[in-house]
Protein backbone atom coordinates (compact mmCIF):
# COMPACT_ATOMS: atom_id res chain seq x y z
CA UNK A 1 0.00 0.00 0.00
CA UNK A 2 1.06 3.75 -1.01
CA UNK A 3 1.85 6.07 1.30
CA UNK A 4 1.50 9.82 1.22
CA UNK A 5 2.92 12.05 1.08
CA UNK A 6 5.63 10.67 -1.41
CA UNK A 7 6.54 14.00 -2.33
CA UNK A 8 6.55 17.85 -0.76
CA UNK A 9 3.26 19.00 -0.64
CA UNK A 10 2.56 22.71 -2.19
CA UNK A 11 2.17 25.79 0.51
CA UNK A 12 -1.30 26.22 -0.89
CA UNK A 13 -2.61 22.82 -0.89
CA UNK A 14 -1.21 23.35 2.82
CA UNK A 15 -2.59 26.14 3.34
CA UNK A 16 -6.33 25.27 2.37
CA UNK A 17 -5.83 21.78 4.59
CA UNK A 18 -7.14 23.52 8.18
CA UNK A 19 -10.56 24.89 5.86
CA UNK A 20 -11.28 21.52 4.93
CA UNK A 21 -11.26 20.40 8.06
CA UNK A 22 -13.05 23.05 10.07
CA UNK A 23 -16.01 22.26 7.31
CA UNK A 24 -15.60 18.90 7.82
CA UNK A 25 -15.83 18.96 10.98
CA UNK A 26 -19.25 20.93 10.63
CA UNK A 27 -20.30 18.18 8.47
CA UNK A 28 -19.42 15.72 11.34
CA UNK A 29 -21.12 17.70 13.56
CA UNK A 30 -24.32 17.92 11.75
CA UNK A 31 -24.18 13.99 11.29
CA UNK A 32 -23.68 14.23 7.61
CA UNK A 33 -22.15 10.29 6.60
CA UNK A 34 -20.79 11.54 2.53
CA UNK A 35 -19.91 14.74 0.80
CA UNK A 36 -18.73 14.93 -2.91
CA UNK A 37 -15.85 17.12 -3.83
CA UNK A 38 -18.46 19.37 -5.53
CA UNK A 39 -20.40 19.80 -2.03
CA UNK A 40 -17.10 20.63 -0.67
CA UNK A 41 -15.90 22.96 -2.83
CA UNK A 42 -19.31 24.69 -2.82
CA UNK A 43 -18.95 25.13 0.66
CA UNK A 44 -15.68 26.52 0.29
CA UNK A 45 -16.04 28.63 -2.68
CA UNK A 46 -13.43 26.70 -4.86
CA UNK A 47 -14.15 23.55 -7.72
CA UNK A 48 -14.72 20.33 -6.93
CA UNK A 49 -11.11 19.22 -9.43
CA UNK A 50 -9.44 21.60 -6.97
CA UNK A 51 -10.89 19.71 -4.25
CA UNK A 52 -9.80 16.01 -5.64
CA UNK A 53 -5.99 17.46 -6.51
CA UNK A 54 -6.10 18.84 -3.31
CA UNK A 55 -6.58 15.39 -1.57
CA UNK A 56 -4.94 13.26 -4.19
CA UNK A 57 -1.33 14.87 -2.85
CA UNK A 58 -2.33 13.04 0.36
CA UNK A 59 -3.98 9.79 -1.19
CA UNK A 60 -7.30 10.63 -2.18
CA UNK A 61 -9.20 10.05 0.97
CA UNK A 62 -12.25 8.17 -0.59
CA UNK A 63 -13.21 6.59 -3.56
CA UNK A 64 -14.53 8.36 -7.08
CA UNK A 65 -18.27 8.29 -7.16
CA UNK A 66 -19.19 7.46 -4.01
CA UNK A 67 -18.11 10.53 -2.07
CA UNK A 68 -16.01 10.95 0.49
CA UNK A 69 -16.95 9.21 4.02
CA UNK A 70 -16.77 12.12 6.32
CA UNK A 71 -16.14 10.85 9.64
CA UNK A 72 -12.23 8.56 7.89
CA UNK A 73 -11.84 12.39 6.34
CA UNK A 74 -12.30 14.18 9.45
CA UNK A 75 -9.90 11.45 11.14
CA UNK A 76 -7.22 11.99 7.82
CA UNK A 77 -7.39 15.69 7.72
CA UNK A 78 -6.51 15.76 11.97
CA UNK A 79 -4.16 13.02 11.80
CA UNK A 80 -2.27 15.47 8.94
CA UNK A 81 -2.47 18.74 10.88
CA UNK A 82 -2.35 17.61 14.62
CA UNK A 83 -1.40 14.21 14.86
CA UNK A 84 1.83 13.03 16.14
CA UNK A 85 3.48 13.94 19.24
CA UNK A 86 2.81 17.79 20.52
CA UNK A 87 5.46 20.27 19.37
CA UNK A 88 7.12 21.94 21.69
CA UNK A 89 6.91 25.64 21.34
CA UNK A 90 8.60 28.41 22.83
CA UNK A 91 7.27 32.30 23.50
CA UNK A 92 9.56 35.11 22.85
CA UNK A 93 7.98 38.39 24.06
CA UNK A 94 5.45 38.59 26.99
CA UNK A 95 3.16 41.75 26.15
CA UNK A 96 -0.66 41.65 25.68
CA UNK A 97 -0.09 40.15 22.10
CA UNK A 98 1.97 37.59 23.52
CA UNK A 99 0.06 36.76 26.73
CA UNK A 100 -3.12 36.05 24.38
CA UNK A 101 -1.55 34.29 21.87
CA UNK A 102 0.01 31.50 24.59
CA UNK A 103 -3.39 31.11 25.78
CA UNK A 104 -4.72 30.23 22.59
CA UNK A 105 -1.62 27.93 21.62
CA UNK A 106 -2.28 26.55 24.99
CA UNK A 107 -6.13 26.25 24.45
CA UNK A 108 -6.46 24.71 20.73
CA UNK A 109 -6.22 21.15 19.78
CA UNK A 110 -3.54 22.41 17.69
CA UNK A 111 -0.73 20.01 18.14
CA UNK A 112 1.67 21.98 20.11
CA UNK A 113 2.76 22.20 23.68
CA UNK A 114 4.52 25.79 25.21
CA UNK A 115 7.34 24.82 27.19
CA UNK A 116 9.13 28.39 27.98
CA UNK A 117 8.24 32.18 27.89
CA UNK A 118 11.00 34.49 27.55
CA UNK A 119 10.81 38.25 27.84
CA UNK A 120 13.54 40.97 28.18
CA UNK A 121 11.51 43.13 30.28
CA UNK A 122 12.47 43.54 34.04
CA UNK A 123 9.10 43.93 34.96
CA UNK A 124 8.11 40.52 32.86
CA UNK A 125 10.72 38.40 34.18
CA UNK A 126 9.51 36.01 36.89
CA UNK A 127 5.34 36.97 36.11
CA UNK A 128 3.64 34.16 35.65
CA UNK A 129 1.98 32.92 32.54
CA UNK A 130 -0.51 30.13 32.17
CA UNK A 131 1.73 27.62 34.18
CA UNK A 132 4.68 29.05 33.49
CA UNK A 133 7.24 31.59 34.84
CA UNK A 134 8.63 34.47 32.16
CA UNK A 135 12.08 33.73 32.14
CA UNK A 136 15.00 35.97 30.64
CA UNK A 137 15.75 36.15 27.57
CA UNK A 138 19.23 36.27 28.19
CA UNK A 139 18.83 32.40 29.41
CA UNK A 140 17.75 31.52 26.06
CA UNK A 141 20.54 29.64 24.98
CA UNK A 142 21.17 27.91 27.96
CA UNK A 143 17.42 26.82 27.81
CA UNK A 144 17.18 25.27 24.50
CA UNK A 145 20.51 23.69 25.19
CA UNK A 146 18.80 21.65 27.77
CA UNK A 147 14.94 21.14 26.57
CA UNK A 148 15.64 21.76 22.64
CA UNK A 149 11.94 23.67 21.45
CA UNK A 150 11.02 22.99 17.64
CA UNK A 151 9.05 26.11 17.10
CA UNK A 152 9.06 29.91 18.22
CA UNK A 153 6.57 31.99 18.70
CA UNK A 154 7.35 35.47 17.99
CA UNK A 155 5.25 38.31 19.67
CA UNK A 156 7.90 41.17 19.80
CA UNK A 157 8.32 44.58 17.84
CA UNK A 158 9.95 44.93 14.25
CA UNK A 159 13.04 46.33 15.28
CA UNK A 160 13.83 43.44 17.70
CA UNK A 161 12.73 40.38 15.27
CA UNK A 162 15.73 40.01 12.85
CA UNK A 163 18.36 39.53 15.81
CA UNK A 164 16.19 37.47 18.05
CA UNK A 165 15.35 35.21 14.77
CA UNK A 166 18.69 34.79 14.13
CA UNK A 167 19.54 33.64 17.44
CA UNK A 168 16.42 31.20 17.37
CA UNK A 169 17.67 29.30 14.03
CA UNK A 170 21.25 29.32 15.39
CA UNK A 171 19.44 27.60 18.38
CA UNK A 172 17.89 24.44 16.43
CA UNK A 173 14.12 26.40 15.83
CA UNK A 174 12.56 24.52 12.93
CA UNK A 175 9.38 26.71 12.79
CA UNK A 176 8.19 30.39 13.92
CA UNK A 177 4.80 31.43 14.40
CA UNK A 178 5.72 35.26 13.71
CA UNK A 179 3.32 38.20 14.48
CA UNK A 180 5.84 40.72 14.53
CA UNK A 181 6.21 42.97 11.31
CA UNK A 182 9.48 41.46 10.53
CA UNK A 183 9.63 39.71 7.04
CA UNK A 184 11.24 36.69 8.45
CA UNK A 185 10.50 34.10 5.08
CA UNK A 186 11.98 36.76 2.97
CA UNK A 187 14.95 37.20 4.85
CA UNK A 188 15.55 33.81 5.75
CA UNK A 189 13.95 31.60 2.44
CA UNK A 190 13.68 27.84 3.29
CA UNK A 191 12.95 28.46 7.01
CA UNK A 192 9.24 27.42 7.80
CA UNK A 193 7.12 30.72 9.16
CA UNK A 194 3.59 31.12 9.43
CA UNK A 195 3.30 35.06 9.30
CA UNK A 196 0.46 36.63 11.31
CA UNK A 197 0.68 40.64 9.94
CA UNK A 198 -2.27 42.15 11.97
CA UNK A 199 -1.32 45.38 10.50
CA UNK A 200 -1.29 43.85 7.04
CA UNK A 201 -4.83 42.23 7.48
CA UNK A 202 -5.82 46.09 8.58
CA UNK A 203 -4.50 47.70 6.25
CA UNK A 204 -5.92 45.65 3.10
CA UNK A 205 -9.45 45.91 4.81
CA UNK A 206 -9.05 49.22 4.80
CA UNK A 207 -8.22 49.50 1.33
CA UNK A 208 -10.78 47.61 0.08
CA UNK A 209 -13.53 49.43 2.35
CA UNK A 210 -12.77 52.43 1.11
CA UNK A 211 -12.81 50.93 -2.46
CA UNK A 212 -15.83 48.89 -2.72
CA UNK B 1 -4.03 63.49 -15.90
CA UNK B 2 -5.06 60.01 -15.10
CA UNK B 3 -6.47 58.67 -11.82
CA UNK B 4 -6.06 55.38 -10.65
CA UNK B 5 -7.20 53.24 -9.79
CA UNK B 6 -9.15 53.27 -13.09
CA UNK B 7 -10.25 49.74 -12.85
CA UNK B 8 -10.68 47.18 -10.07
CA UNK B 9 -7.48 46.00 -8.53
CA UNK B 10 -7.23 42.54 -7.96
CA UNK B 11 -7.20 40.68 -4.12
CA UNK B 12 -3.86 39.46 -4.26
CA UNK B 13 -2.00 42.76 -5.44
CA UNK B 14 -3.70 45.12 -2.89
CA UNK B 15 -2.53 42.05 -0.16
CA UNK B 16 1.02 42.63 -1.26
CA UNK B 17 0.40 46.85 -0.69
CA UNK B 18 1.50 46.44 2.95
CA UNK B 19 4.30 44.15 2.40
CA UNK B 20 5.76 46.91 0.00
CA UNK B 21 4.98 49.75 2.41
CA UNK B 22 6.15 47.86 5.47
CA UNK B 23 9.69 47.11 3.35
CA UNK B 24 9.84 50.81 1.31
CA UNK B 25 9.14 52.61 5.19
CA UNK B 26 12.32 50.76 6.14
CA UNK B 27 14.51 51.70 3.40
CA UNK B 28 12.87 55.28 4.11
CA UNK B 29 14.35 54.59 7.88
CA UNK B 30 17.57 53.97 6.35
CA UNK B 31 17.86 57.40 4.48
CA UNK B 32 17.73 55.37 1.26
CA UNK B 33 16.92 57.75 -1.88
CA UNK B 34 15.81 55.64 -4.32
CA UNK B 35 14.62 51.90 -4.95
CA UNK B 36 14.75 49.73 -8.14
CA UNK B 37 11.54 46.86 -8.76
CA UNK B 38 14.78 44.35 -8.95
CA UNK B 39 15.90 45.86 -5.39
CA UNK B 40 12.71 45.82 -4.03
CA UNK B 41 11.77 42.21 -5.62
CA UNK B 42 15.10 40.81 -3.94
CA UNK B 43 13.58 42.20 -0.13
CA UNK B 44 10.29 40.54 -0.73
CA UNK B 45 11.55 37.58 -2.53
CA UNK B 46 9.04 37.86 -5.92
CA UNK B 47 10.31 39.67 -8.94
CA UNK B 48 11.10 42.65 -10.43
CA UNK B 49 8.08 42.46 -13.00
CA UNK B 50 5.61 41.51 -10.48
CA UNK B 51 6.46 44.61 -8.67
CA UNK B 52 6.38 46.95 -11.34
CA UNK B 53 3.05 45.41 -12.55
CA UNK B 54 1.49 45.41 -9.03
CA UNK B 55 2.58 49.34 -9.32
CA UNK B 56 1.21 49.70 -12.58
CA UNK B 57 -2.14 48.82 -10.89
CA UNK B 58 -1.54 52.73 -9.15
CA UNK B 59 0.00 54.83 -12.11
CA UNK B 60 3.24 53.14 -11.57
CA UNK B 61 4.66 55.58 -8.14
CA UNK B 62 8.38 56.23 -10.71
CA UNK B 63 9.96 56.40 -13.93
CA UNK B 64 11.48 53.50 -15.54
CA UNK B 65 14.95 53.39 -15.22
CA UNK B 66 15.72 55.74 -12.56
CA UNK B 67 14.26 53.82 -9.86
CA UNK B 68 12.02 55.00 -7.10
CA UNK B 69 12.04 58.00 -4.62
CA UNK B 70 11.86 56.43 -1.55
CA UNK B 71 10.03 59.63 -0.10
CA UNK B 72 7.14 59.61 -2.57
CA UNK B 73 6.82 55.95 -2.70
CA UNK B 74 6.06 55.80 0.19
CA UNK B 75 3.71 57.99 0.40
CA UNK B 76 2.11 57.26 -2.08
CA UNK B 77 1.60 53.76 -0.28
CA UNK B 78 0.68 54.93 2.78
CA UNK B 79 -2.30 57.43 1.45
CA UNK B 80 -3.57 54.21 -0.60
CA UNK B 81 -3.48 51.82 2.61
CA UNK B 82 -4.08 54.22 5.55
CA UNK B 83 -4.92 57.69 3.84
CA UNK B 84 -8.45 59.40 3.90
CA UNK B 85 -10.79 59.59 6.78
CA UNK B 86 -10.81 56.57 10.00
CA UNK B 87 -13.03 54.10 9.16
CA UNK B 88 -15.50 53.95 12.29
CA UNK B 89 -15.58 50.29 13.74
CA UNK B 90 -17.40 48.10 16.44
CA UNK B 91 -15.61 45.05 18.43
CA UNK B 92 -18.05 41.97 18.79
CA UNK B 93 -16.34 40.58 21.54
CA UNK B 94 -14.73 41.43 24.34
CA UNK B 95 -13.07 38.56 25.70
CA UNK B 96 -9.04 38.20 25.88
CA UNK B 97 -8.87 38.10 21.89
CA UNK B 98 -11.04 41.09 21.58
CA UNK B 99 -9.13 43.22 24.18
CA UNK B 100 -5.87 42.62 22.64
CA UNK B 101 -7.10 43.30 19.34
CA UNK B 102 -8.74 46.37 20.11
CA UNK B 103 -5.65 47.76 21.41
CA UNK B 104 -3.93 47.13 18.69
CA UNK B 105 -6.84 48.65 16.58
CA UNK B 106 -6.30 51.75 18.40
CA UNK B 107 -2.64 51.84 18.83
CA UNK B 108 -1.73 51.78 15.16
CA UNK B 109 -1.53 54.37 12.52
CA UNK B 110 -3.99 51.93 10.26
CA UNK B 111 -6.46 54.32 9.99
CA UNK B 112 -9.81 52.87 11.82
CA UNK B 113 -10.96 54.27 14.85
CA UNK B 114 -13.54 52.17 17.32
CA UNK B 115 -16.04 53.59 18.37
CA UNK B 116 -18.23 50.96 20.22
CA UNK B 117 -17.61 47.40 21.69
CA UNK B 118 -20.49 44.88 22.18
CA UNK B 119 -20.80 41.78 24.04
CA UNK B 120 -23.50 38.89 25.53
CA UNK B 121 -22.21 38.65 28.33
CA UNK B 122 -23.09 40.33 31.62
CA UNK B 123 -19.48 39.69 33.15
CA UNK B 124 -18.96 41.85 30.30
CA UNK B 125 -21.67 43.94 29.80
CA UNK B 126 -20.36 47.63 31.91
CA UNK B 127 -16.73 46.88 31.93
CA UNK B 128 -14.28 49.48 30.36
CA UNK B 129 -12.44 48.77 27.81
CA UNK B 130 -9.96 51.53 26.40
CA UNK B 131 -11.77 54.82 26.67
CA UNK B 132 -15.28 52.63 25.42
CA UNK B 133 -17.81 50.68 27.97
CA UNK B 134 -18.67 47.07 26.94
CA UNK B 135 -22.41 47.44 25.52
CA UNK B 136 -25.09 44.81 25.44
CA UNK B 137 -24.87 43.42 21.93
CA UNK B 138 -28.98 43.21 22.43
CA UNK B 139 -28.76 47.34 21.68
CA UNK B 140 -26.64 46.89 18.25
CA UNK B 141 -29.40 47.56 15.94
CA UNK B 142 -30.28 51.06 18.04
CA UNK B 143 -26.20 52.14 17.94
CA UNK B 144 -25.73 51.15 14.62
CA UNK B 145 -28.93 53.11 13.23
CA UNK B 146 -27.46 56.21 15.23
CA UNK B 147 -23.93 55.71 14.40
CA UNK B 148 -23.27 53.54 11.55
CA UNK B 149 -20.15 51.75 11.33
CA UNK B 150 -18.39 50.82 8.15
CA UNK B 151 -16.33 48.03 9.61
CA UNK B 152 -16.51 44.85 12.32
CA UNK B 153 -14.45 43.09 14.45
CA UNK B 154 -15.56 39.83 15.00
CA UNK B 155 -13.78 38.12 18.08
CA UNK B 156 -16.56 35.44 19.09
CA UNK B 157 -17.05 32.20 18.64
CA UNK B 158 -17.50 30.22 15.39
CA UNK B 159 -21.06 29.01 16.30
CA UNK B 160 -22.27 32.98 17.33
CA UNK B 161 -20.25 34.32 14.66
CA UNK B 162 -22.48 33.12 11.55
CA UNK B 163 -25.59 34.68 13.02
CA UNK B 164 -23.82 37.42 14.24
CA UNK B 165 -22.38 38.36 10.56
CA UNK B 166 -25.82 38.22 9.04
CA UNK B 167 -27.05 40.84 11.34
CA UNK B 168 -24.01 43.01 10.86
CA UNK B 169 -24.57 43.17 6.97
CA UNK B 170 -28.32 43.64 7.44
CA UNK B 171 -27.04 46.86 9.81
CA UNK B 172 -25.07 47.80 6.73
CA UNK B 173 -21.78 46.60 7.80
CA UNK B 174 -19.27 46.70 4.62
CA UNK B 175 -16.46 45.18 5.68
CA UNK B 176 -15.02 42.30 8.35
CA UNK B 177 -11.99 41.86 10.24
CA UNK B 178 -12.40 38.23 11.14
CA UNK B 179 -10.95 36.30 14.16
CA UNK B 180 -13.81 33.51 14.76
CA UNK B 181 -12.99 30.04 12.86
CA UNK B 182 -16.52 31.37 10.80
CA UNK B 183 -16.20 30.84 6.94
CA UNK B 184 -17.97 34.55 6.22
CA UNK B 185 -16.14 34.99 2.93
CA UNK B 186 -17.49 31.78 1.48
CA UNK B 187 -21.03 32.08 3.09
CA UNK B 188 -21.27 35.51 1.94
CA UNK B 189 -19.24 35.85 -1.42
CA UNK B 190 -18.77 39.51 -2.24
CA UNK B 191 -18.42 40.92 1.04
CA UNK B 192 -15.35 42.63 2.46
CA UNK B 193 -13.77 40.26 4.59
CA UNK B 194 -9.82 39.69 5.95
CA UNK B 195 -9.75 36.51 7.90
CA UNK B 196 -7.53 36.24 10.83
CA UNK B 197 -7.81 32.08 11.31
CA UNK B 198 -5.33 31.52 13.94
CA UNK B 199 -6.40 28.24 14.30
CA UNK B 200 -5.72 27.80 10.65
CA UNK B 201 -2.18 29.48 10.82
CA UNK B 202 -1.05 27.28 13.52
CA UNK B 203 -2.26 24.00 12.01
CA UNK B 204 -0.44 24.87 8.71
CA UNK B 205 2.73 25.52 10.95
CA UNK B 206 2.27 21.97 12.48
CA UNK B 207 2.17 20.25 9.43
CA UNK B 208 4.87 22.06 8.04
CA UNK B 209 7.21 21.86 10.82
CA UNK B 210 6.54 18.01 11.26
CA UNK B 211 7.16 17.38 7.38
CA UNK B 212 10.12 19.53 7.25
Amino acid sequence: MATYPQHKISLPVIKRLPRYLRHVQLLQKACVETVSSSELAAMLGNTASQVRQDFNCFGGFGQQGVGYNVVLLCKALEQLLVGGSHLPAILIGTGRLGCTISGFLGSTGAGFHLTAAFDNAPAQIGTALGGLVVQDVATLAEYCGASPPEVAVLCIPEDSASGMAQVLLSLGIKGFWNFSQYDLAAASPGVVVENVHLGDSLQSLGYRVRNI
